[in-house]
């Protein structure tokens, strides 16, 4: 796989010397069509051995173009903040806006690598891995990134004159250390994992880009040309839209579906509602500060049409939780920022750490149910959706997360009635605006699209509860109750 | 997941006898237009529990369609044939052509499943099994293929329920085994490994659609409904053609490539050739003879410009192999039939069994070589090749075959005087055509090729070996002494 890589490029100064200038003009211009454009972002991975030049790439990129549209990244140990989260997080706060670009060294490829060089994970588990991080890339694509991936490969030999050549100069010697040694006796093994990692993640959309690293001026050059030509391309060549298809909802031949099915007549009498709420409160008072909870955080997403009942819900849990440990995210339409990356990127900011209880007023799943209904984003875009939210909410439960997934249930007829008493209430005629009652015609369109999430999204690991909340009370405690439960059975 | 499946949907006589009709004409006539079209094959999975209506859905829409055009394929157990080959070759023989249509019953998630039921693979396991099917899945769809999965479902009640009737009637009572119950009392770890399953396949160009499987007229008429649907849909609107995107050859700078870096002036005088060619002939024939050849097979791939030396070479193979162990596969223009397949489709039907040689005069590898040159596919098609390619060959390594790649190298002056020799030769003059010369006048683009395919294919598990053929002696010996190398080291 490395063979081209190990022919001995090089580039003579001269040319090298004569070859930049233009170079770099090419790229500032293309780095500003891109600035001035916001289509896409730009993800340049260089990945590959210590030493291989992967720094001294990313900074002559930065030296070449306009340093403040590039963020570079390095991998060093994550922090106790990363730490607490999953893997993937400290990348999705890394990525570039839509416009910009950012330098990944090391990148996303650093864990699986490492781990399984060490042994700490065999080829199953490292596959696992690579799947993870190829859905990933593909989200990135899908959502319109430009992935660039350059692995730097030095022979052994190359490798072994690099780090003599440092020992034997007075000067650079301290540059080499025992863990350079130890990584160069391993580099068969080295070698072996990184043909399959690239093996298995080279894809049609994101190939990997092979780069020899014994001459800098040409691995500069040839990172600085590829880069060039990929970008001018896509500049040239907008994505697409996604090919028709049908929508994954079953045709609909008895009336039947699982929202129609759920009894809203249940209730609850308000001296039981009552003795209820103080003992599931103090329930999950005790729950959230078990000593076992370090290990873990929850996560509640609260969906459901207008005046469902969601804020009300959420009080009656926030009420039995410190609120430094608890975190209330609502959710309305995405700021400029949020809009200029993947949509799953603001909540991917608002995951909470260990030991926290992050609620969410609406989710993530607005993608499969607004913006589906409204026609906010394409048809293939919210059919990705439900595996993408399947994978985030993978990761979510991997690194400790509790999830619950709350749909609030009210009939047509209940609805109206509770926007009337809004608007006839001084205190709450704030709550209802113009949009509530249009959407109130979508009615139908919201239902199917609720009946899709509810079959493609409630999964093993992060099931839907249904909560029928025609009556306030029974649906709170309803909440509550399976909250309980569920943490209980978590720790 | 299977919420809405577990409603209790059903569909009256009346309506489905006045329903049914009209489907049926609809179905006859996409199926119509589908085989006047020929432009893609409809796969259809139908797979979930056992008793849950599979096979009686398959058979009624065989009953609605003209079944000529409709293969239906269990999932029994595989046969000696099929163990002696990788598990997804079973499938690959049952792709249905373009215009036609092809029903799995059971099909390539059957196993994954149940040996993660019976406990013999864990989750990183299955999810690498998962993963392949995905990729699998992916080719499929990306080679134009609509790909439709049906999971049927029954709740544990009503598979109870089911199996309590069927036990009680004297007529029935013979078709409940003791393996059913077995199978029920497992219902609930299946059930996970189901979600799992369909979390992880469930794509946006092949989401999986869970159909509840009570009733046998709302079973069938929802099936029947959605195949409709995405027939029509597809046959409307055709998928277009990947989006733009640079090739993944890096820019050249030094004029350094892998075939100009091989030393084509090595050779071996005729005494050294007899000898060695006597040598590795004779250890050839042993080592094919040893038992432990028994659990493996060899697959040989011959690629390199015209008149490298491929038929030659190969000849000093066959000469040392007992002809009823070995095939030589030639590989012209795709056939008819094989235009109307996957382009993998035409090698995986030439397969080896265990303790067989297969030997392939050009090969997959025509994908990226003539097929990207000619312009015969589109760029999207050989971009995502190679790592197709790749996945390919991992199948076949996986299941114990032993793969050897050699590239035939000479330059344009030998290729030339070996048309000439050729054309000048009363017994070779066949051997040259009018494509030839056309070829040689694209030499570059060919080498631009090759240097892209041995990168991107060479890889741990199948490497290439590139040949000096310049001297026709030394590159036979190099093949045969690395062909008998890789061998010993497999066994």
């Amino acid at each position: 796989m490395f063979e081209s890589a190990e022919l001995g490029h090089s580039v003579e100064k001269a040319v090298y010397d004569q070859e930049v200038p233009a170079l770099r003009e090419a790229l500032l211009n293309a780095q500003f069509d891109l600035g001035a454009a916001k289509k896409f972002p730009v993800i340049i991975l260089i990945a590959g051995l210590d030493g291989a030049g992967k720094s001294e790439t990313a900074n002559t990129l930065n030296e070449w173009m306009d340093p403040r549209f590039i963020q570079t990244h390095g991998t060093s140990e994550p922090s106790d903040e990363e730490l607490e989260r999953p893997h993937m997080w400290r990348f999705w706060r890394q990525l570039p806006p839509k416009g910009r670009m950012a330098i990944f060294d090391g990148s996303w490829y650093h864990w699986p690598i490492y781990q399984r060089a060490s042994g700490r994970i065999k080829n199953p588990k490292m596959d696992q891995a690579l799947d993870e991080v190829r859905r990933f890339e593909q989200m990135l694509i899908d959502e319109g990134a430009l992935v660039l991936k350059f692995w730097m490969h030095l022979s052994k030999a190359a490798q072994k004159k690099r780090l003599k050549k440092l020992e034997g100069d007075p000067l650079t010697r301290w540059r080499v250390t025992e863990r350079d040694w130890k990584h160069f006796e391993m580099y068969d093994t080295f070698q072996e994992i990184a043909e399959r990692t690239l093996r298995h993640t080279s894809t049609a959309a994101a190939p990997w880009i092979q780069v020899e690293a014994v001459d800098p001026r040409y691995q500069k050059l040839t990172v600085g040309k590829t880069l060039l030509e990929h970008l001018r391309l896509r500049l040239e060549h907008p994505v697409p839209p996604a090919p028709v298809q049908a929508p994954p909802s079953l045709p609909s031949l008895d009336g039947l579906s699982i929202l129609k099915s759920l009894d809203l007549g249940q209730t609850l009498d308000k001296a039981d509602y009552e003795r209820d709420l103080e003992r599931y409160q103090g329930k999950l008072n005790l729950l959230l500060r078990d000593k076992a909870f370090g290990e873990h955080n929850v996560i509640l997403v609260f969906e459901g049409v207008d005046a469902a009942g969601k804020g009300g819900a959420i009080r009656r849990i926030t009420q039995a939780i410190d609120a430094r440990f608890c975190h209330i995210n609502p959710i309305a339409a995405p700021t400029e920022e949020e809009r200029a990356q993947p949509y799953l990127w603001r909540f991917w900011r608002n995951l909470p750490r260990r030991g926290q209880v992050a609620i969410f007023d609406r989710s993530w799943y607005g993608r499969v149910l607004v913006e589906r209904v409204e026609g906010f984003c394409g048809e293939g875009d919210w059919m990705r959706a439900y595996g993408e939210i399947n994978d985030f909410e993978e990761q979510l439960v991997n690194s400790g997360g509790i999830i619950l997934k709350f749909w609030l249930s009210i009939s047509l007829d209940e609805q109206l009635r509770r926007f009337e008493e809004r608007q006839n209430s001084p205190f709450k005629r704030f709550k209802i605006t113009e949009d509530d009652w249009r959407n109130r015609g979508k009615w139908d369109a919201y239902q199917t699209a609720t009946c899709d999430m509810l079959d493609r999204t409630s999964t093993e690991i992060a099931p839907w509860t249904l909560v029928e909340s025609e009556d306030k009370r029974f649906g709170r405690i309803k909440i509550l109750k399976t909250l309980c439960q569920r943490i209980e059975a978590g720790l």
